[in-house]
């Protein structure tokens, strides 16, 4: 009975959420006649993503309970059980609406160029002037594969995702389930655009020229953001809401960036990609919104390894496609720290233990620093390792009389956090954190955008990194 | 430890699938240099498919059955617990391989178009001389969405089939599941090509004309179809190994049917609609061989509904992107049959217990037709129901010594064939069906390739249904 009552929406929810989707299906309605501004019925549908998510994630509750997708939050006094994997209704729901969205900036192409019986032909003999009538915000036909590839991707590591919160999958083996995932991404890429030089950074160029042909390497470098960005999230993660908020942090700043060269006169050379980035991003801030709803301390919900490489995926792709992953890596910069600073636990350099989440402390109801006990001493050489870092304030690690390390605590930035700053209740935690992530990503935006030039002529030429 | 045994490979399995994944591999080099030959391609990729899915099906057993994912064969005297949602692992394999095969038929049009420099602009100006230049097998590049979009679709139903297998959804809510994965495919229909006019045949022409424009009427048509195949597959069902088996007869069927046409000289009108037929159907018949071998009787594991879903949603892409959805409905006879005598039972005009499967005797070894049984009499006019179709031999109805109907046999092809034709062993039924349905498939074919051209004047013009 009390599953039943926290499943359903209460009146004020239902009619807020009814409310927005009527809105958002009146603007969708009235962007598709007419001219049409995809940019508008993106944000429509953004809004029908939260409300659909919001309401789905609350309703499934009790079914992915009954299917043992379930599990107990380990940092609550009360330790009560609650759904899991919900990153996968996100996802469901994200790629529908994507998806419904196609025909918003594709249409107007095809109409101009099938008016008069359908004959695929007559795409080529007037797509020309298609792409000369067409305005902002609208998408030459040819990028539709492109498009479709980013869907397949998502929902291939959506696909893997749930397959990963089912069976619990090593780590070492699932490092590489983005990998796989991306592996319709790279294959449209090669197929269907198939571009792998690079612009070289002036200091560079005596050496290099201004083009670098580096072909397959370019697909290793994709392959590589595509693993990296939803492995990274991933390993971020192990308190109430950090998933969720921080891919939220990532996802506002890419679309700030995005709006950066909306604002600047068409047809910018980069105005396409950052629309496509937009079109994939405004949605997946709407399933995001709906699910940290949920997932904020205290969490009602967990999100499962499937959020995580959902989130990381939607970022390469749009990385990726969108041909600015090198400032996307920009803005993943407190996750490159966590995966750095992770290594040494994650190549079994220095013991992993199986959660290396901050500890709860059920006395003071304030996170501590996880440790890992070392039961027989450290090699001599992780000895002066552990020292050194505990002398850069990198690590606390705890000796005994003999001055023998018995304890370290876990490298994650989390822990370090705590060492640093001392033991925080777990949404508090969870906000500086957020609040350092996004004055990194903002400060990394400003060098981007005002030191690029010393390093680029010009702000993104086609094929850049 | 019996588990493990069971889903190691024997030494003369591990050696005859390497060897054929080595010779795949080998013929698979040799077609992407020179001139390719995506057929002989898609042939090798087909037994990669397979090997691959045999040895997963079996490594993974185990942990399938650690997830839950495990079902009771009811029809054995020991009825002990396999593993279940097999077809998931098929249908992953598939995606796979079909996204890997993209560059086969479609790697040599970008070649041609984009050596110069990369530059997209390029593609269009030589588009011409690409189409020209090409040769049998393979695809010009605007065909690329459609395929994305019919491995979108197939995603969509395996992610919905294994939340079908995990949340056990009801029947009237799970009906419209291959719906919502249909929505790729129209979609980009929608964008991509659009045409909705149908040739009308001969008879009918004075009436309404040589070609008729449906409009949202085909969508709803494409709709009916994405729905139709997957569910009739899902509800002919319940005896070892018949999903597979029943899929495997129209794959083959299909292939015959491709086969038909490539002899024909090129470039015939729906040369490339069959090429993307056999692209897409022998890695299908490679994934599913293998699961067949596994799920024939005596099962050692059990495909699911996700199987059933993935294997009509094949056929329901293949039927519309290849324009011969007629053609498919000729192959779906039995469960056409099958959908229509289930729907008194499925839509509860005649009382509809959980599982409809034959009943299996434990004393004889042999299964008999499964009964509903009527508590309370039924209402007169659906006696009068019960007794015609008695009559018609088409149900077998059980009365008391007052004449008051008891027992009727459950409303399925297979309770039917046993009503006729008595008790058999599981494997002979499926044997018998099996062979019933290839009969009435090529005697499909032969009607529609002999007599077709009464009612339309050509054979496969662009736009047929």
């Amino acid at each position: 009975m009390a599953t039943s009552s926290a499943s359903a929406l209460s009146f004020t929810e239902t009619l807020s959420l009814l409310s927005l989707s009527l809105a958002s299906f009146a603007v969708i309605a009235n962007t598709f006649q007419g001219d049409g501004a995809p940019l508008v019925a993106s944000l429509a549908f953004s809004g029908l993503a939260f409300a659909s998510s919001y309401s789905m994630i609350r309703w499934l509750g009790p079914t992915f309970m009954k299917a043992g997708l379930k599990g107990k939050d380990m940092s609550k006094v009360n330790k009560k059980e609650i759904p899991e994997t919900m990153g996968a209704v996100c996802a469901v729901v994200y790629l529908l609406i994507i998806t419904v969205f196609i025909p918003f900036p594709f249409y107007k192409d095809i109409v101009a160029a099938t008016s008069g019986g359908g004959n695929r032909d007559v795409v080529l003999e007037t797509i020309e002037h298609v792409q000369n009538g067409r305005f902002l915000h609208k998408f030459p036909h040819n990028k539709l594969a492109s498009y479709l590839s980013a869907i397949l991707t998502v929902q291939s590591i959506s696909i893997l995702g749930i397959g990963d919160d089912l069976f619990d999958i090593r780590w070492r083996h699932k490092f590489f389930i983005p990998g796989i995932a991306s592996i319709p991404l790279l294959i449209v890429y090669f197929v269907d655009f198939g571009v792998t030089h690079i612009v070289v950074p002036i200091p560079l160029r005596p050496y290099l020229g201004e083009l670098l042909q580096l072909g397959p390497l370019y697909y290793l470098y994709m392959f590589a953001i595509a693993i990296f960005c939803p492995n990274s999230i991933n390993i971020l993660a192990g308190i109430n809401g950090i998933e969720v908020s921080q891919s939220l942090v990532i996802a506002c700043l890419l679309v700030i960036n995005d709006c950066y060269y909306l604002l600047n006169p068409y047809p910018h050379p980069a105005t396409d990609s950052h629309l496509f980035s937009l079109y994939m991003l405004l949605p997946f801030i709407g399933v995001s919104l709906a699910l940290w709803w949920h997932n904020w301390y205290p969490s009602r919900v967990f999100v499962g390894d499937t959020y995580c490489y959902f989130a990381g995926m939607v970022f390469a792709v749009v990385g990726i496609l969108g041909h600015f992953s090198k400032t996307l890596l920009l803005l993943f910069i407190p996750q490159i720290f966590n995966f750095i600073y992770s290594a040494p636990q994650l190549f079994r350099i220095v013991e992993c233990p199986r959660h290396r989440l901050p500890r709860f402390n059920a006395r003071t109801n304030l996170m501590e620093p996880s440790v890992t006990e070392w039961v027989s001493p450290p090699k001599p050489v992780i000895v002066i390792f552990l020292k050194v870092l505990h002398q850069l304030h990198l690590l606390r690690v705890t000796t005994n009389e003999k001055g023998i390390i018995t304890e370290s605590t876990n490298f994650t930035l989390l822990n370090l956090w705590l060492v640093w700053f001392g033991p925080k209740r777990e949404d508090r935690l969870a906000i500086e954190i957020l609040a350092m992530q996004t004055v990194v990503g903002l400060f990394g935006l400003f060098v981007r955008h005002n030191f690029a030039l010393l390093l680029f002529e010009k702000d993104n030429l086609k094929g850049i990194l």
